[in-house]
């Protein structure tokens, strides 16, 4: 299997941690975002959604969209699951997910802040604000869901990492280059803290990627 | 079980098609989201998310998010399916459902054009405009991912409706509504016509709600 992806995509790094969890090794390949690379005609003819991160399977199938690829990685690679046995375990846990993957990162990500910018005449720090705003609305929405919550463990949900993790800890480093102020957060920086001691989370992270940029 | 929603709400309306499809009879209750009724503290206690839909089950458990529903729906009452049996084209459908749940509704929905008139001071028209822009941008990627392709049928994804069209649905309502240009995308036009035949689309649009206004 091949991973299309860029260094600093929320949507890869989701991924990345997954393969790494289950163990499975994979081509790396890149398309630098910050360059357009992401909107070729020869990507764009193996993701007409021009975005990353793409899953070339060895049969030659091209899968798209981060948690599209969480789904079918665990059904075919089920140990160890990122999804609860349960029904309502496992609800808890999507519903985690899309807090950062629908509700906060397409909000707040690279093409609608250059949009912000061009077309509304934004200044660097009217995009800024308006990133900070979604990410902690959505931060908001997380924490209040995870505090308190008796299926919260050391991970979002449980003592083990989940879906809703593998989403989360993207988006915090997110918060962290636009100068969220976390405090207000205190559940999740500890549950982003225990996810930064698993070795399958620090290996994912941006700055240790190959196409990584200071 | 009871479905708390709105009529209007995209996400509400993909569940209600959901639970037609799978006849599963809910009691139902709505928040106007207009009227800010999603952020009332007693909804809040309920749903920390403070966003519509959430599905109350028997147990008193509260499900939140639409696709999380809608996958929690699936795995108890499988009859009929929302995905596909083999694990390539499930990653295919979900791919699809996430075009609009996580790549357009979040842009434009109703928080989104409130925030963009609040504090960026944009007119009416401007507020248009950046909805329009993101259900274009989105439905081209849709549009060039079914168009042609060998496994899209009279649906999205075969000749039985999958989680995609549930997704897809609502969004053409929206674009609807903001006079988006829908020549472009032919094959999304054909299959909105072939899903609104269906009795359990046609019953789930929002002009059919109790909630509903003119």
């Amino acid at each position: 299997m091949k991973l299309i992806g860029y260094f600093r995509s929320s949507a890869a790094f989701r991924v990345r941690i997954a393969l790494n969890l289950k163990g499975i090794a994979v081509e790396h390949a890149f398309r630098h975002l910050r360059r357009g690379e992401q909107r070729a005609p020869d990507y764009a003819a193996l993701n007409p959604q021009k975005l990353v991160p793409a899953l070339v399977l060895d049969s030659g199938e091209v899968l798209t969209q981060s948690l599209a690829i969480l789904e079918y990685l665990d059904e075919t690679h089920p140990d160890p699951p990122l999804l609860p046995k349960d029904a309502v375990g496992r609800a808890r846990v999507r519903s985690l997910a899309l807090i950062p993957t629908a509700d906060i990162h397409p909000i707040q990500n690279l093409r609608v802040m250059a949009y912000l910018r061009e077309k509304y005449d934004q200044s660097e720090e009217g995009t800024l604000a308006w990133s900070r705003h979604w990410i902690e609305t959505g931060f908001e929405a997380y924490e209040a869901s995870v505090a308190g919550n008796r299926h919260t463990g050391a991970y979002s949900h449980g003592d083990q990492p989940t879906m809703a993790d593998l989403c989360l800890v993207p988006q915090v480093f997110n918060a962290a280059r636009f100068k969220v102020d976390m405090s207000k957060f205190p559940t999740i920086q500890r549950i982003h803290a225990t996810c930064l001691k698993h070795p399958a989370f620090d290996a994912a992270q941006p700055s240790k990627q190959p196409d990584a940029e200071a």
